[in-house]
């Protein structure tokens, strides 16, 4: 396998392929197929999105994919920023039709005539909805599977509020829920507020969440937004209040997608492949019998697979004949199970099994009347390790500089003091080839640009996907 | 509401829209919002189908959307079959594609010529995959709420044998599993072979399953096909033999659609609303507590609802102000919850509460302390009636027919003698609009046709969504 430190792209593409999570050879590039395993991670992924909205009273939709022209024109901002990239359906069968429409490139458009229709009084607010769908994007970019693609697995709250206060409680919500879901998956971040030429399309401010690969570059995986009523107005919703007046309703927005994954891939993998979070893994304990001729270490292990799916765990057996122990051990090593358990000879005769994490990849013994309780310790122990080591990693991977030429000796991104003005970000970007990403949440001390020297805060630069 | 035997098409609207399953406001006819209550539904329907395929290992994937016209020209029947309802993608951005691309209307075309990459041996067989997607068809008819829409929310096996033998075992299965699914929902079915011209575009066979609504109509709700290898020889999908030489796969498939749903309103609805079986009821069990000034129902109703929950049960306690429990009551009889638990001070003070089945609408008291155990049987006792109740209306819309002039008498669909020729199942429907359904399955016995007098079968002929 290729070395993750040193030929991170190589490594990435390499895992994607051969751990079966996705098949990019369908012929439309950038539209790749979702294999078995992968499909299960991302569902995985979902589940855990979908506990955190929906305890918080979210309900889930689902609008049409196919957006007329009239819709998406409403906001104009938001049409402008999506003109370029939006797949045009323009026949069905033989005809030739009236109305052109979009594939959804996000789903404002598609919403807001119905939210108007929704929304009619103080009661019907906030308005907390959600959907899990594909969206499409007209990619003209080199395309990597999970970070830039066509067809885009799309988690996308949409909420309405009678006032600005609350949706800004809502953004407030929308960041406990993040570090609810980016914990389960054991990511690092940043918070960054991307600036005003790079915000969402028609949005008043996007709050993004970046993390860093090995490789050095930030990867974009998830954004907030607040609209305030930039899209309300034009889209018409408003509410009756109880002076008789009608008012906009205030907006919000919360973005997720596939590259959830894809940082799981590159942040936790290692040279021997993926690493997944329990919460999240396809299986969570892999049970491998060594044949034996004196004992069935088969029925011995299908026993503990069964008591553990039964306690609730994803668990699975692998009995595949011609293939040795060491070679399955490799195997689900590379495919990212927590836990490996091994039964073999011994085991049996003795009442325990061998325990080996995937992270620290010590071997432990458990005994047999101790599985149930021993498991979710050495699961909750990789999570533990994988938090550790992708921060570690994360912290490596900032560099603070005060003079803008430590540019060049940065591996990851870069934080340096900024006035916010474009003029010196596009500075940093034609001399350095680093794209901004917005001041930075995590960091509230006032200090100087390092380009002009003005008053500013600490501000956010990389190399992007 | 509207009297649903009488008025059959208008109640299913009208309990489409006001039990909140789906919006049918969005600008594009046809094209639906699944609303939080009727996607709940769905999502619960998609489990039952999930259950029952993992089970006998069937692979979870996702292929892409979209589908270039070389993809979909590969099968010649199947591309004639489909040309006249698809949807084409024809630009991206600004620029016209040189390649148009159709919205999958089903996903052979874009499954098979991956088929073909992962199919090498008989180790790679049998290959039994699934997708849970949207298709898209340019339907000009009249559309209808999950009967006839433009986008399909759709289950889709696609399987490859290594030989037409195991393929055949294959349709077995699906009828297995049918069963499962269809008992889950407590729907009753013919299965029909579908005549030849009906059948699906490049199939060797269809074998469709048929309810019918109390209106009189037919609507099919699953199909199952044999491809032999009219698919694999076209894309390719062959498999090494151990003499070295190579044979084509035999496939199948087996299609579900949200019509499953609207059986469900169809079928199980009364003139007091919808009635959801319990296993995919959005909510099972609704509690309602009756206010009271001497003690908090709302408190012991609570704990009622958490302990039903911590048991498995969808269970929710409706607390909203300004509604009397009547209202309540009405509105989730309206809503189709199976069982109605209600907490009044008399409960509170006895340790009970009284329990009220959707179907049977009467009271019975339940000790608390017997809760648990009672409400599965209570459920149980609502799925067992609604089997009972839809077979024999289904029964009951059966019309046995010796002479064809008594198809004008029939109320629902007719079974009649058939020698299986087209110029006999036109003149039905040039006579009597009533088209054909195939020959049926569930009558194996020999008779005439009642057009020709020749050797025949038992037909099904009706009027269909």
């Amino acid at each position: 396998m290729e070395n993750k430190k040193e030929n991170f792209n190589e490594w990435y593409n390499e895992i994607v392929e051969i751990s079966g999570l996705s098949d990019k050879r369908y012929p439309i590039k950038g539209m790749n197929v979702w294999l078995p395993y992968g499909l299960k991670a991302m569902q995985n992924i979902d589940g855990t999105i979908r506990k955190s909205v929906d305890s918080r009273e979210f309900q889930e939709v689902s609008f049409p994919v196919l957006i007329t022209r009239d819709q998406l024109s409403v906001e104009f901002e938001h049409v402008k920023g999506f003109e370029n990239e939006v797949y045009w359906v323009t026949r069905g069968g033989m005809d030739q039709l009236d109305v052109e429409m979009a594939l959804r490139p996000t789903s404002e458009a598609a919403m807001y005539g119905m939210f108007s229709l929704w929304v009619r009084s103080h009661a019907d607010l906030p308005l907390r909805t959600y959907q899990i769908v594909n969206v499409y994007r007209y990619e003209t970019k080199h395309t990597r599977t999970f970070i830039r693609i066509r067809e885009i697995h799309f988690f996308e709250a949409h909420t309405a509020h009678d006032s600005y206060e609350d949706a800004e409680r809502q953004m407030e919500q929308y960041l406990e829920i993040w570090k609810e879901i980016s914990s389960e998956l054991c990511l690092p971040y940043l918070v960054n507020e991307r600036p005003e030429w790079d915000k969402f399309p028609g949005a008043m401010y996007t709050l993004a969440f970046d993390t860093v690969v090995p490789g050095g570059r930030s990867l974009q995986i998830g954004t907030i937004h607040e609209y305030g009523t930039n899209f309300s107005r034009n889209y018409d919703i408003k509410y009756l209040k109880d002076d008789g007046t009608h008012e906009y309703a205030s907006q919000t927005t919360f973005g997720l997608s596939e590259r959830l994954l894809a940082a799981v891939i590159a942040l936790h993998g290692d040279d021997q492949g993926l690493i997944f979070p329990p919460g999240i893994a396809p299986v969570q304990i892999i049970v491998v019998p060594i044949p034996s001729k004196k004992v069935d270490t088969g029925i011995y292990a299908s026993s503990i697979v069964k008591s553990l799916q039964e306690a609730g765990f994803r668990a699975r057996i692998d009995q595949r004949e011609n293939y040795t122990p060491g070679f399955k051990y490799n195997e689900w090593e590379m495919k990212g199970v927590p836990l490996r358990l091994e039964v073999g000879e011994k085991e049996v005769d003795d009442n325990f099994v061998t325990a080996s994490p995937r992270t620290s990849r010590k071997k432990s013994k458990i005994p047999l009347s101790e599985i149930v309780t021993a498991v979710p310790q050495l699961l909750a122990e990789v999570k533990l390790e994988l938090t550790k080591r992708s921060a570690d990693q994360f912290k490596g991977l900032q560099n603070h500089i005060k003079k803008v030429e430590d540019i060049k000796k940065a591996n990851g991104i870069v934080l340096a003091g900024w006035c916010g003005n474009k003029t010196c970000a596009e500075k940093i970007e034609e001399t350095y080839e680093f794209g901004t990403l917005g001041f930075s949440r995590n960091h509230k001390e006032s200090t100087k640009c390092v380009i002009c020297d003005a008053e500013g805060r600490i501000g956010v630069f990389s190399k992007s996907y």
